[in-house]
């Protein structure tokens, strides 16, 4: 059923012929205001019939009013003068569709079905090249792939919903899980009701960093990104201070950059004040990606020299113990 | 390369006809002191040879000194009398593995190919019901199904480790991701050394009903478990109270089930001192699972009785939106 309704102007709301049409195919009838008709462009408007009802088209109109695309100009009924009928036939505006797709830690062994099947509808892709590059054996052949540029995520936002307002099937990649400190929220906050959004979960990169280390995150935990390029360093600490009192296992992420040295020191020092130098750190490169490294430390023998952007940073809570050489953290206090 | 080494009593450390035989092959020598020798339980023991050397047996003794099936035992080269060398081969033993394998939210298409993969490689399968189930189509014929009942992990952990120990490669699986909340850490508590454990992530609880909200986790979050069974409720009080000090989005697991329900009640009092009661708030239950069901409310209209122990609840920071009917957490405070 192809048919969305059949519209036509509120003087014919009553008019047994359209409404007995519609009804026998099971048609819903929608009626608009002649004033509102009157104000929609259409392509072959008559001056007879704006004589005769107060807008140059009623069934051109009628099938424009929300948008979209004239299929058939208006004609009229042959064989009867003058005409008993007149109908256009619109196609509706394609209703855009940015899907936001996790690329997980960079494996495709951890690229769930779900992610895959969604990059293969997508007409066009939006996301940095190293995260395309991921992909693009999951592409179909002709899927148009728009440029970013690293660091400006909210023109990249931009780019993939212009696209989607066009009535086009986007993708919009994130690594990791496209919710958390990646491309989600940029494109949610700018995203209306106007198009449909669906959003891909994938595998994080704590939890990535936490399954090659052992099992760190088996009991409360929390997520903290030391970049203040976005967040008053005062917010970070506040949070680094209540994850210590809260005795939260801590997962950091963009623990350091060229520009950014001191804040790892900096959120050691703060968990240091509720955490024995002997709590156990994991601390991950490039999880599940070539040239992976896995090191497990103490906070107190932690050296921030070898965490980069790319390292998440784990740090036990006072229950995680190393045991047979894996991080641990037990489900309970008892 | 199946022989891993050629073992030998000390005594034969400077045998040239061992040595080269070994060498022109690529085999490791391995020798071992007369009197551990003398300790091995051996099929076919000698006097004539204990007279001789000290230990009943030196080939058969090498052989399986680090236990271990005999496959050849002991013969002598043919042809010379007295013999002029005797073999013996045994097959080492196989280093049991364990696969922690997270199964994810329930539906197929969120469970990653490392995971079927590893689920294809596994003997033996531990896991309740619920899980096996979901899994059971990935696994081989003759895959051994070891039952395993609600509530008890640490037995379940115990039979999965039991079977991993005898020289079997078997996965225990979880819901979710299984370093969260789940098998993972009774697993590795007990495990040892002495077998291998590769932990499988998979899509977390809470990134799934994220992803089903918007990006809610778009910022620093953390994961707290209500259930007070393993940890006392003044522990979870004082981390509910830290998350609402550090702002943080925070995901409730097992936040109610038919035994307590008041403890969801307190979290969102301790929660509401220090945020609004327009504070966001997304309750998703049976996410990606038949039945799913997703709403969103406020931190002052949240209802507990429509919350069960299958539902993750997802509270905002003082920066998450509702913006187009979709949860959203803000990458930034400026």
């Amino acid at each position: 059923r192809s048919v969305a309704h059949v519209a036509t102007g509120e003087a014919k709301a009553g008019e047994q012929g359209i409404l007995h049409a519609a009804a026998a195919r099971g048609w819903p009838v929608v009626t608009h205001p002649t004033d509102v008709l009157a104000t929609v462009d259409v392509p072959n408007p008559s001056r007879i019939v704006h004589a005769a009802v107060g807008t140059p088209s009623v069934a051109e109109a009628a099938a424009l009013v929300d948008g979209g695309d004239l299929l058939v100009p208006k004609r009229t009924l042959s064989g009867s003068r003058p005409s008993m009928a007149t109908v256009a036939v619109a196609r509706r505006p394609v209703r855009g569709r940015l899907a936001l797709v996790s690329t997980g830690p960079g494996d495709d062994r951890l690229l769930p079905d779900l992610a895959r099947s969604t990059l293969a509808s997508a007409e066009v892709v939006v996301g940095l090249d190293q995260y395309v590059d991921r992909v693009r054996g999951f592409l179909r052949p002709g899927t148009e792939i728009l440029p970013s540029r690293i660091g400006d995520e909210i023109a990249r936002a931009e780019t993939a919903i212009v696209a989607a307002r066009e009535g086009r099937s986007v993708a919009l990649l994130s690594g990791g899980d496209v919710g958390i400190y990646a491309m989600g929220s940029p494109a949610l906050e700018r995203a209306g009701e106007d198009i449909d959004v669906v959003v891909v979960p994938g595998v994080t990169a704590a939890a990535a960093a936490a399954a090659l280390l052992g099992s760190p995150l088996g009991h409360d935990h929390c997520a903290i990104s030391l970049s203040d390029l976005l967040t008053p360093w005062q917010v970070i600490r506040r949070r680094i201070k209540a994850a210590a009192e809260g005795d939260f296992v801590v997962s950091f992420y963009n623990p350091r950059s060229r520009g950014r040295h001191w804040q790892l020191d900096e959120a050691r020092a703060l968990l240091s004040e509720h955490r024995k130098p002997e709590t156990p750190v994991g601390v991950v490169t490039d999880a599940y990606r070539p040239g992976q490294r896995v090191r497990t430390t103490t906070l107190g023998d932690l050296d921030p020299s070898v965490v980069d952007m790319l390292t998440i940073v784990l740090v036990g809570n006072s229950q995680t113990r190393m045991i047979g050489g894996r991080m641990c953290t037990p489900r309970g206090y008892m």
